[in-house]
């Protein structure tokens, strides 16, 4: 009897009609003969909702309170769908974070999974009930509710597979895979069969968000087998699986770009020890993340620093990138928000060094600008001008022959 | 330094603008150098909406999942009332029930408080902290959410100020205190200025409802001084208190009604023996309170049980009134939804034997015919005609010179 995990987004529990649907499939898996558990996020809008009534009670938005109202949105669709459950004659319970046994951290707003107890869930599990767990929160060492930031259902699911031994963790979404590129941008674009947990990571980090990284990393250090797929069909989604497992290693799996990108530049910083230090550490004070850094040549004792962080820090960042231009000496700073990043992502690029250039050689061809680059094991990314963003998708999308992947 | 519990109904916390208000109140208090518990139910319609959403899923509600569902009601009230709390400036805490320690029965729907563990709001209070405490709610032993019944808040309200040694419990509402009737139907009722116990439970179980009687009979076990006041004005409220601290013991100090009331009548019953038991018995079993009993003289060996129940008990009770009739052998039954309940209340009629007595002169003069009568030691009631409501009411409010109370 195998167990399987599987979790709901919420555009899946968005409605009644929606949940109704999610129970359908849950008692589909039952009748298999499975042991199922499933996560749920809030209902459709619910937390942003809930996000709006707190705003109105005016700016300071404590991270305790706000954790402790919007926990409740998962506890009602998880208590809604488990009634849905009961009242098409499967027997079922309901588990708030706590109830479940998942202990956090004690932060809030964004808090990492510390441990799981699964007594509770392993007891009803073996009562015969299909066990209904609120996803995105947990407990504090203290006792406080606290919630593991946007997309964290995704780690609770994860989370729960590795600690009961899942054979399966299904992510039910409202798309029905991972795709080599964004289909809106490129319209042949093509469901990919599987991907590593590398591959997964870079492509949800590179702005191709289907899953949160964190459960990614999660499943891959326990071993989670992942599969994404959509909740409103029966198609074969996307496996997420160990480079070793893959039926093969492709050199180039997808195109990512991302428009959460803003280009910082610092002019005429004296070059001496320890400036980059005074910058980047001021910037990671004020929890701004920088991704992407380059400094250009000595120029009369002198060189420029350009790096981006994402297009929500900006309004931050221009208070911070001031105080630091007066520290450093630098002659100036600019800000741009008119840039991207398009990225491309595979797991066998570490063996194959030519793709770098090739990448470049078709940005070239559209006559594209490169204005940063950076590189990992398993993908590039450049930086270039938010306008042209599709035509290079596109242009990457062709040149790899992605449409032609399997 | 006082300790003070405020518990807010629904009405009080409906919206943002209500919450704020409730805030204010609440800072008044802290300000005046008191340390503040505040006790809240779920917004407005919040709890019918959720029951709404439930019945949606289905026509079996299971209670565990109910009470799972509706406790989120008051995490949310407590949430954003604390979140405008220290947007005032004021530092707060949310809890939930069983972060309050409130621990109950494993009973769903209507569960009784069994202990308190107090200590995380002793601990809270001391860092100078207002507790908002989400109402309705507890845990069962088998750490599962329970709730406490319609009007459960009252009694988190008084349990936690018995348990934390108050020195007062004002249980703000809609209305600004008890009235010697209800105002709706006695233009010139007046407001009490203070009501025993005793006088409270008649009122509240009599069909006055302002405070949950469980939540009374628990003020008067543990001997919390209990003030019912209005959100809404500042004007003082009805103090409940023991019949020794009163002022002085009125003999009739309120009229009450009630029109969720209908009558049954089983004709020709053997007069045997055990006739009765089975009767009740049965009733019991399905769970319908039976409120007053009469049966009438021996005639011919046989005779009438009459009895009321609830209105909303009527549609259960007819099939388990047919059985019991072919069981015992009567020759029929009869069931009235066209009648009420009239009563009057009061700590010193058991001293004056002359009350009941002129009540039923006060309702004769009117020419309404009573069906059944019950007493205790502070009240008795009479059942009559529903059409004949609002003329007994003003009758025995005329007859007690209750517009002259103070």
């Amino acid at each position: 009897m195998a167990l399987v995990v599987q979790k709901f987004g919420g555009s899946s529990v968005a409605s009644l009609e929606r949940i109704r649907n999610v129970a359908n499939r849950v008692m589909r898996e039952k009748e298999d003969g499975n042991r199922v558990v499933v996560v749920v996020s809030a209902m459709g809008d619910t937390t942003d909702e809930l996000i709006g009534l707190a705003r109105q009670t005016g700016p300071v938005l404590d991270d305790r309170e706000m954790d402790a109202l919007l926990a409740t949105g998962e506890q009602q669709s998880a208590a809604l769908l488990t009634l849905t459950l009961r009242n098409m004659g499967c027997d079922a319970i309901s588990l708030t974070g706590w109830q479940a046994g998942i202990l956090t951290e004690p932060v809030h707003g964004k808090a990492r999974i510390s441990k799981i107890t699964p007594e509770r869930i392993q007891k009803e599990l073996a009562g015969g009930k299909v066990v209904v767990v609120a996803g995105f929160q947990g407990l504090s060492p203290g006792g406080d509710v606290t919630t593991l930031g946007r997309g964290g259902s995704d780690t609770t699911a994860v989370a729960l597979a590795a600690v009961l031994g899942a054979d399966i963790c299904d992510i039910y979404t409202d798309v029905d895979g991972v795709y080599t590129a964004d289909p809106r941008v490129v319209k042949d674009a093509r469901k990919l069969p599987y991907v590593s947990y590398d591959e997964m990571l870079e492509l949800a980090s590179l702005g191709a968000v289907v899953l949160q990284p964190r459960a990614v990393e999660f499943a891959k250090l326990y071993g989670v087998k992942l599969q994404v797929r959509s909740s409103f069909s029966f198609a074969k989604g996307t496996s997420i699986m160990e480079v070793g497992q893959m039926e093969k290693e492709r050199i180039v799996t997808g195109v990512a770009h991302d428009l959460n990108v803003a280009k910082v530049t610092l002019f005429d910083l004296p070059d001496v020890p320890g400036i980059a230090k005074t910058i980047f550490k001021s910037l990671a004070r004020h929890g701004i993340n920088v991704d992407m850094i380059i400094q250009s040549g000595n120029r009369n004792g002198h060189n420029d620093i350009s790096f981006t962080i994402t297009r929500d820090d900006l309004p931050r960042a221009l208070t911070v990138v001031e105080q630091v231009r007066q520290e450093t000496g630098a002659s100036g700073a600019s800000f741009g928000e008119d840039v991207a990043k398009v990225s491309i992502v595979g797991a066998g690029m570490q063996s194959n060094p030519g793709v770098a250039a090739a990448m470049f050689e078709a940005l070239a061809d559209e006559e594209i600008n490169i204005q940063m680059i950076s590189t990992s094991e398993i993908k590039v990314s450049c930086v270039i001008d938010a306008v042209n963003v599709a035509k290079a998708v596109q242009a990457l999308h062709r040149k790899f022959a992605l449409d032609e992947v399997d």
